[in-house]
């Protein structure tokens, strides 16, 4: 196939795709299940073996990776047995398989997955392994959709090579930015960002074209891993025409390396708010969750235990998953993730974490009713975070300290921050919509009650500063933390030059001192701060903290019919370190005004709470993450609550409710 | 020299070597020496001057680099002028040498040695320097052997070039393992280590067939350094052939990084017992032991004290050394090294480093019935290292955290946990040995009294199981600690697929669980753990322990008239890590019945015993670590005892005896 | 241009070029200023604002980066609008104008400088670049001087490619040192470091040639940024010729890493004196002082404090700047540095550092007679560092530790050993001279009263030992601490064989023990020393102190008519480490006989003084870096003392001074 001709053909085909695809059924309740390894070497009674207690564990769902290596002959034709083995065995215990496209990669075999193809040759390779297996499972019972590869995400490496050089062509045509590639004065010195994700959009829309090809009707999925970092160079609008769902693979050991181990349960909430906003209107999964424990790989290993995955799948559910799949239930016994990762032990008998599984599976299908049409609360708050700031602090890192004194400028700063927000919002029982600036419905005429957050969002593209004054001027709220600002998508400094948001702030950043550490500020009460503390040259705007020296530390500007709170030092980031949200969780609820249905009367970082509603009821997933019992008062709920699940001895008093350590409580009360 | 043809000539003439080589005579006593530096700018008086001091000293031997860059003249003929003098001044005070082969790198000149020829005029320049070398000194009287080159380890680089690409046509023809070089699911993973190996065996042999074309009667040695990583390159039973004695650079500052200083003497005793049991039959020297300080190099730089000299030296002699040689007498004048090293001072005054060998030299001679009679005691207990297991480790640590949290994973897990073994044993006063498992005899038809120790040893080759089913059918017991044999030779994993060794163990590996850091196990003592925890899916064994959850812990397998003990956790590292032996020490004892005639009343970490025995005596060796007085009651001597050496005050009562701290004690008791 | 021609053409044109230049005016006063960023989308009213509030803070002088980027036009010639409205606005306010050429690097633009040009079409570049830009400006009215390149030092790198070639063929011409490339034993390990010094001057001489080819009578200047470290690749005196003054860049946060940021203040002292030695006759600015904060940009960034701010201007003024800049005025927009390190805040009102600087320049207007006519206290004490040092301590740096109980043998070692001596002083209030070996006077025929100390100088060039015995047997002290004189030039070691210092030093070193960290020896007080302890085999010298076994630790030896003290341990990396300057500096002055005309009655490490002197005052500097106020009692002045400046509240009584934290107080006393 010509690679200039497939430009053209992708249009027309992805066109043609939506038009023949059926619209996807509603689950009833989110699926629970798990990745199964397939090996030629597996005896055909293990694969059983593992389908059937699959499904006594009450799971309904898996995802088999179909390797090329394992279905190729020694003439070069295909022998799909060990698939087919698998398959049939699905089949039988009415397992849904999600498959995997894993073609080989151009040259000799890896294990791992390539992230683009090589060149037009190794794109032919690729298509003929769509269409012999796409073509030989299409028609599958067992058969639930396709998974277009495995984690499209590079850490930030451009492709190189024949490709590369083709979509540099389409792009110049396609009329990328202008400027060069050079770091001049004049040029755009994101390119490279730019290209990056125009290639992974590209090379995943031909992927689905060349599904639909031959399959015209199951699901097409990809799942997307270390979101908090690789988020920097995805593009989810621009994905969401050629997909019928959106997932995210969240293993705690490779991915939520911004967290310590007791915020691995509130990672998982901001991973799926990242991922379910990424979906926008098509439903999104947890396609990977840690299934066992790491050996050798994983970058912080460890096994989860059995209270980490229940509530792991809980926070998934409540966030509004369409299913979860755990990675996985047999282990590999080749790769660099041999012998771990699995839900089974090895002698097929069932591990710790698989009947917490069991139990999760259990309680939804005990309570379908409720779950089949619970759906999560918008709370009316959105995080954002901007691709461009990433990419600025990114660029950034050249022999910077590692000293953890300056976290705030190192790699991570800017989504940690993100974060921290997440985390003081969690602190009130909030869970907060996290998301692209790109996926902000921008185009309302009213945004009363509509809360934006964007915290050390160092870089605002000049094309989005519009958006922020329309949402402004519509009545929305706009809360300025940290650096945000500081350049725009060139990486110019904005506020010495320019100052094009003086209007909407009323005002521009006087200076920034910057201290290595953390020291205290008022935000009006006495909080942490990390780093930055910014002040400001206030024009128009009503001064609402001042600094020992009078200067302006916090400004409230009223701009059209909304107003924006601008705190230009590490807020975040000082609640995030020291561990204290209590002074920016007050602030954020009283200074701008945030409040939602349901949350705590106070603060307790230590639980977490995850919030979906059904016509009748509210229904709250509540995780004690702290070493004692704790007891939390909610605000909004006033009948009396009914457990719907308890991993210990949780406790719902009218709105008390008691969490024991580690537990994952569930619970609904009438609205 | 066509390099084809040498292949053939290097098996007729090592044939004809061994023909050759006059059988070599015991040394009377363990000779002590020191590296004489050789350089062309050195006066004969100073040279003089370090010969007689030496022999004032004590010492009867020294080792000289024969730097090829030192003996050639501007139009490129011969000069030996310096050499000759050295040789002169040794054989004057009756100092014999070793000399080590030092011809010049391809190319320039370096200062270091390289660890392979370049290419086939590289090779004709080596021979042609050892035609020179051996054919101007085999007849000289000082002169006592060969070391064919300095330190063969090469830190795991693979050779490349000329000389690589027909080491790899004559391995193809030789019948290398199957497999490609690419990762693939077929492929032998390991074939580059194994190529490594290939090669260095192939280029140590030539280097001895080259002497031996010239000099057929005198001693071939080699020493190999930084022992507890680069043991993963070697093949010592492969050399045997072609050497008559290994030896041991054994420097703490550069090699006994796994150690920190006060482990430096049990590190040394480790190192003899590993290059020990390479050597096989032949004999053993510590060819290369820190003299004096380190300023700029050294990984770990410090200047050993009079103290650590004497443990270092009489732990050698115990361990059955028939030499140790410091490095060095006098100091280098250039290189990394200039300036640093040595025993004498720079107006060639005694250090407190030299004096101290010099009373050791001395109570050598003095007891010289008792040492020529003396050799170590077998306590028939092997700890068995893997070479597979060091390359899987290796393997793995890809973009892995080096938080000491996860040491067992990280490179130095795999051989720490041998070594924590060996500690926990010399914590009991037990010297065990310390072997690859290629080193060990798998063909006796009894191995009654005898164990096995493999711990956390994670691959366990294909071709090796038999062996040890061999072993504890015949009356072998095998300890099996952490996750040995997790892998085979190729890095698959054993577990949840073919689960080979079932039928030996009586069970299979259920799951791992990781836990960072340290946690604490019944094994059935309350013992640390670091890490790895593993449970047993037991068939056919016997449970030893369990845990909170029931699932057992250890079990104890008969086999044929042996048996196995297996702990699928990490032990060893958990009581190196903590420095608490004693549960451990306490289980290796008893449950797995681990005896010697000689050991502690208790476990003693910080005091360590090296035991002899002559026909008539044991002669042990206590090195007390502790920064307080020790005494420790003596398991297995009862008579009166004798003290042989004491560095300090130390005292012998019966089976009590009494160290100084720092000091090292030697003592005989009657049988 | 013909690169073989201008070698020659560049010395006439030097020769040319110093006929013409006037002699340079003394400035009345030290000036203050700062860098103006220019860039072409700055408004004319901003430009002109930031020009009239530096006239207005006091500033008479400022410097002006000549990007050649915004001055091209599309059709490649010159539009020099944006920097013309800069000189006029200059020119308007009174304020000098140091333009710093700044032409495009070789093939594509970047923000930051080159270090050498790529090749003969490059500098036939730059060499237009400077005619259109010293043709266009060297008559304007605001012009200062030409700055001939921005930091000069390349961290090492030497150049590659076509000038380097030719400058490789020019340096072999021109009698290049003799050996090889390759590290035999003969070669000169160091020529590469040679050959970049040699670049170095070389490129500076041709662009002061070009200058001088227009201009024949403005400053010509040149700043050097990173001293510390960069100290190994400058050659001062050779730079001389071709310069009218020298320049520091001295920002704490990029370049003050082997100081805490207490030590910033001493910091910016040794760096003046520094660059003071290097100016020689020539006068010597801070062409670079950190005015702002660092938010992305700086390794150690921060925000300086107004008393910072204060101190650092003292600090250069006591020491004799002819004048000092900030960078910079107001924050670039793009590059690693946009929107930071700025002096005036965003809405152009004035910082606390502004405030500071204008404080400063008040009080040199205000107290002009004082100013104009006071020069630094010559103490006639001289620490010396050696480059040939620096080189062999970074040749050493393979595979070192960095843990910091081996800080000594790292990479600063030998700097941190000087600047030890330096603290040391100052804890006595002793401003010493600090400099290159080269830079001091070795010609003398009379060095009564002069001391030479060398801390750790490593390596002493055989070239310079006459110099040092010429300077002992004419009566000079010669203090030598550490691993001085360990090596020569070629890293050969000293003390074994040869010994070519015994004669001056009455002995040799016996022998180095390394102790990792830190102990305590007698010098005579108890004292805390690092890692390295000499003894001395003493010969024809006196022995001060001893260890417990009675080795010398320390000796005195009389040459001719002077002595040198020997110390060969850590002492001054022991005072550093722990801050415990008092027993060290006692031995300075007591053992070694160190006076000056006015110091402290006592040691204090955290209050430093900077003197210096008119026809009938001593004026003094201090500064306090104590978190408490200090009273410090001054030896040396005994008339009414008088406040020329104080930050805070600061008091003198006769020769006694009390000064706040932080503060700096400047004050006079009749002589």
């Amino acid at each position: 196939m010509n690679m200039k001709r497939w430009i053209i053909l992708s249009v027309f085909a992805t066109l043609l795709s939506c038009w023949l695809t059926e619209s996807r059924e509603k689950n009833d309740i989110p699926m629970i299940g798990a990745q199964i390894i397939v090996e030629p070497w597996q005896s055909p009674e293990d694969v059983d073996t593992w389908f059937r207690t699959m499904s006594e564990n009450g799971m309904t769902v898996c995802r088999i990776r179909m390797f090329e290596q394992y279905m190729r002959t020694d003439d070069n034709s295909w022998d799909f047995t060990c698939f087919d083995t698998a398959f049939d065995s699905a089949a039988k215990y009415g397992i849904k398989v999600f498959a995997t496209l894993f073609p080989m990669a151009h040259g000799h075999n890896t294990l791992g997955g390539f992230k683009h193809p090589a060149n037009e040759e190794h794109m032919k390779a690729i298509s003929g392994y769509i269409a012999a297996v796409v073509g030989h499972y299409k028609a599958h019972p067992a058969l639930y959709g396709w998974v277009l590869m495995n984690e499209p995400g590079t850490g930030g490496r451009l492709p190189s090579g024949e490709f590369a050089d083709e979509m540099m062509r389409e792009w110049e045509t396609a009329g990328r930015p202008d400027g060069t590639w050079t770091e001049g004065y004049t040029s755009d010195v994101f390119n490279r960002q730019r290209f990056l994700s125009y290639c992974n959009t590209r090379y995943i829309e031909w992927l689905s074209e060349q599904v639909r090809l031959h399959d015209s009707s199951h699901e097409i999925h990809i799942n997307n891993h270390q979101i908090f970092s690789n988020a920097a160079e995805y593009d989810f609008p621009a994905w969401r025409g050629c997909l019928t769902s959106l997932g995210a693979s969240a293993h705690p050991s490779w991915h939520f390396g911004y967290f310590n181990r007791e915020g691995y349960a509130v990672a998982m909430g901001a991973n799926c708010r990242i991922i379910a906003s990424g979906a926008g209107d098509l439903p999104f999964w947890v396609t990977e969750l840690q299934g066992g424990t790491n050996t050798y790989s994983g970058y912080n290993a460890f096994c989860p235990t059995a209270e980490e995955t229940c509530q792991w799948l809980w926070t998934g559910i409540a966030n509004g998953a369409d299913g979860i799949i755990f990675w996985c239930y047999n282990p590999r016994t080749v790769g660099e993730e041999a012998g771990e990762w699995a839900l089974v032990n090895n002698d097929n008998s069932n591990s710790d974490r698989l009947d917490a599984a069991k139990s999760v599976a259990g309680c939804l299908k005990k309570n379908e009713g409720l779950f089949a049409s619970a759906a999560p609360v918008d709370p009316h708050v959105n995080i954002i975070y901007i691709r461009e700031s990433l990419w600025a602090e990114q660029q950034m890192q050249i022999d910077v300290s590692q000293d953890i004194a300056w976290e705030g400028r190192q790699k991570g700063g800017v989504m940690k921050s993100a974060i921290g927000m997440y985390e003081a919002l969690m602190s009130c029982g909030i869970n907060a919509n996290f998301m692209e600036i790109a996926e902000y419905d921008w185009s309302r005429e009213d945004y009363s009650g509509e809360t934006v957050i964007l915290a050390n969002q160092i870089s605002i593209p000049t094309y989005r500063m519009d958006d922020l004054r329309h949402f402004v001027e519509c009545g929305g709220k706009l809360v300025i933390e940290g650096l945000t600002g500081f350049f725009d998508e060139n990486l110019s400094a904005l506020n010495n030059v320019g100052r094009p948001l003086e209007d909407l702030l009323g005002g521009i950043l006087s200076e920034v001192k910057t201290t290595p550490g953390d020291f205290r500020m008022k935000i009006p009460e006495d909080a942490p701060v990390h780093m930055w503390k910014g002040t400001i040259a206030n024009t128009s705007g009503t001064v609402l903290t001042k600094d020992e020296a009078g200067a302006a530390t916090s400004t409230r500007h009223r701009f059209g019919k909304g107003e924006t709170v601008w705190f230009p030092s590490l807020l975040a980031l000082g609640a995030r370190r020291s561990g204290e949200y209590g002074p920016l969780a007050s602030w954020l609820k009283e200074e701008c005004g945030i409040s939602v249905p349901v949350s705590y009367d106070g603060c307790e970082p230590e639980v977490m709470m995850t919030l979906m509603e059904t016509p009748q009821e509210y229904v709250a997933v509540l995780i004690n993450k702290a070493s004692a019992p704790k007891k939390i008062r909610l605000q909004g709920v006033s009948g009396k609550g009914r457990i719907i699940f308890a991993g210990k001895d949780g406790k719902v008093s009218k709105n008390k409710v008691s969490v024991s350590p580690e537990e994952t409580l569930v619970a609904a009360w009438p609205k």
